[in-house]
């Protein structure tokens, strides 16, 4: 068993992009390798994540070409997709394949376009998104994303107490931390008032409280410790450690889940995740989370154990998941502010964790970062993967 | 290092089919799990094939979904997408994961509707197929995919004298294949004559000498020995050792290959499997080869080193490859008769050597069987996946 790290990491802008799919992932995957002070040559497989490329741009089996278009043809190049999830299980498997000695090295990272530069509107590209849930059940009743994380919300407020301005702190905070991120699509920061002023897209959910549509992609490379060494001598950012990634899926539709607001995948993966890292929530430093709307973070944050079953909403309001605050999630902004592209999602998050165990954030450095934890979701809290990064190992 | 085995395998008929997705791969699942004597609680992951889902029945995301459907949800589950190769690339990543010790045992399968049922008529399934090709370089140009296998035909019949006759023979063959397989498509003998005398689709290919729009699912069981062992026990039939599977990409757009009539992937794949099974060409006793269009075979019969460069066409006319002769090519009837449900195809193609191997291929049984060889491309030949299986392993 080989210990697999990230070695490099690279993303564009997450903003609305006038171009191809194939320059927007090579921004990132150069990014990635340079990062590295990595060649092409270093690399022995690519695992792409895109979940909606053939319904969106007329372009599937994307692997190859992306490969392709940075150098890379020959190797043995993959797409997954999992919805939201998509570039985590890319992930995922980039981590198995080096651990198990497959691979020495490989890319691994995502791009998606989502914005009206695709020529869809914003209906048109709900409609899209509303694929990834359940075609006889869900989608002809008009069940749409915002809808399914509404209602799990709903629930959590009745059970529980949370308030709409708890949302409205999560977006306030989101949008801070995103100020304070170069590469996120939002980077103004609002108030609670704009945010329950704004218009009601899916109760509870408000416009302010709902992630934009983006275009962007991300990469890294993930490599064992033989690679690991060869890039600090060439001159790279110190390698961070993969300690855990857990993996795990829950019933669809939503309607057959035992407890739908428990989010169970998301439980069982972080339980996987934790055990393989031998650590638990208090040990974590820094969480990049799936806060597709601000209701999303709530539940994730109690799922993933840092908080006590309604604690969540109380927790955001008071600040302690804010920069400076005990646990700061989502300082890249999260989807919220930092931006969505479905299928860049997963490894993004990986790109912000690594940025910010190196200590290399800037102004939204989280103090003394040593374990990050990136939870990525998909569908209706069907797919949930739970990594665990770490410096210094 | 584990040794994987299939220990079950299953499909449904490749037809048109008015049945959800889950349905349908339910069958073939159930099928699989059946013949492996094993229950759901033996698997502990499931890879996912289908490469349009998304595109052509608005469903991505179906891996958890699929999963529900059959009792599995809960485990790890991912979907892959590689064009045609969708499946193969599955079936690589659930051999890998069972011979690193990840997991004991994983379903692995694809599925896909391809056929007017889905609400597209022929051209506008054309065009979802063409996603897979250049979306800047190849869709504008018109280019479909009898385009492409045209011209690698066009220029194979230019180099070696290859004629329109020979790649008749191919047709003919897989029909007369596909007459003895319950589950093809086409089930009809056809003629030389009737080849040559259909309608011009691409040239030089006529109707017959392109496969059909499908409908169908499959599905295999990848398993240690340990799990092997214990489905031996509760009855199952011989588990069928996987002793290397390779896979190599190449440049898109096809414009940019070095020598496009090559199929350097399949070159390359078939190298790294042969390595891997420590054989050679001439071991291999039944092949279960990409035979989209006739041309198609008689590339890949050349690629894979059973046949000289040229020989391939006269092979094919001399019966050769036929049942019976010295190495029978697409005993199931091929994508040509059996069908091409594209997702579906990769693991149906072990489906089919696993029968053989097993010796339980009744009419269309091969003698002697003891080596089988899987070859699945897919988009303009940019992915290829080489799987070699050997019973009493």
């Amino acid at each position: 068993m080989h210990q697999p790290h990230v070695v490099g990491a690279g993303m564009t802008r997450f903003a609305a992009h006038d171009r191809p799919l194939a320059e927007l992932f090579g921004e990132a995957a150069v990014s990635a390798l340079d990062d590295a002070s990595l060649g092409t040559d270093a690399i022995e497989a690519f695992y792409l994540g895109n979940a909606m490329g053939g319904q969106i741009e007329n372009a599937s089996h994307l692997a190859p070409q992306l490969a392709s278009h940075i150098g890379l043809a020959g190797i043995p190049c993959q797409r997954f997709e999992d919805a939201c999830a998509t570039s985590s299980n890319a992930f995922k498997h980039a981590v198995q394949a080096v651990e198990s000695g497959r691979h020495d090295a490989v890319l691994v990272g995502g791009v998606e376009r989502c914005t009206p530069e695709t020529g869809l509107d914003t209906a048109e590209m709900t409609t899209q998104f509303a694929t990834a849930m359940h075609e006889l059940y869900e989608q002809p009743v008009g069940l749409s994303f915002p809808g399914v994380f509404g209602l799990l919300t709903d629930r959590h407020m009745h059970e529980y107490g949370t308030t709409e301005e708890q949302l409205a702190e999560v977006a306030v905070k989101n949008h801070f931390h995103g100020s304070l991120n170069p590469d996120a699509q939002h980077g103004r920061e609002i108030t609670v008032e704009e945010v329950l002023d704004s218009p009601v897209v899916a109760s509870p959910f408000r416009l302010y409280d709902c992630c934009p549509f983006s275009d962007g992609a991300s990469a890294v490379v993930v490599a064992n410790e033989s690679v690991a060494e060869t890039a600090r001598d060439q001159g790279a950012d110190e390698p961070i450690a993969v300690q855990g990634v857990g993996h795990a899926t829950d019933v669809v539709p939503i309607a057959d889940k035992v407890d739908p607001g428990a989010t169970q995948a998301a439980r069982d993966a972080a339980e996987q995740a934790y055990d393989a890292a031998g650590i638990g929530p208090g040990d974590v430093d820094v969480v990049e989370l799936h806060d597709c709307f601000t209701g999303a973070e709530i539940l994730a944050t109690e799922a993933l154990g840092f908080f006590e079953a309604g604690e969540g909403g109380p927790a955001a309001a008071e600040g302690r998941t804010r920069l400076g605050g005990e646990l700061p999630v989502n300082p890249s902004g999260g989807l919220k502010a930092k931006g969505h592209p479905i299928g860049a999602t997963g490894t993004a998050q990986i790109v912000e964790l690594v940025t910010q165990l190196r200590g290399a954030a800037g102004e939204r450095q989280v103090e003394d970062a040593q374990v990050g934890l990136a939870h990525n979701l998909g569908g209706d809290t069907a797919t949930t993967l739970v990594s665990v990064l770490e410096a210094g190992a």
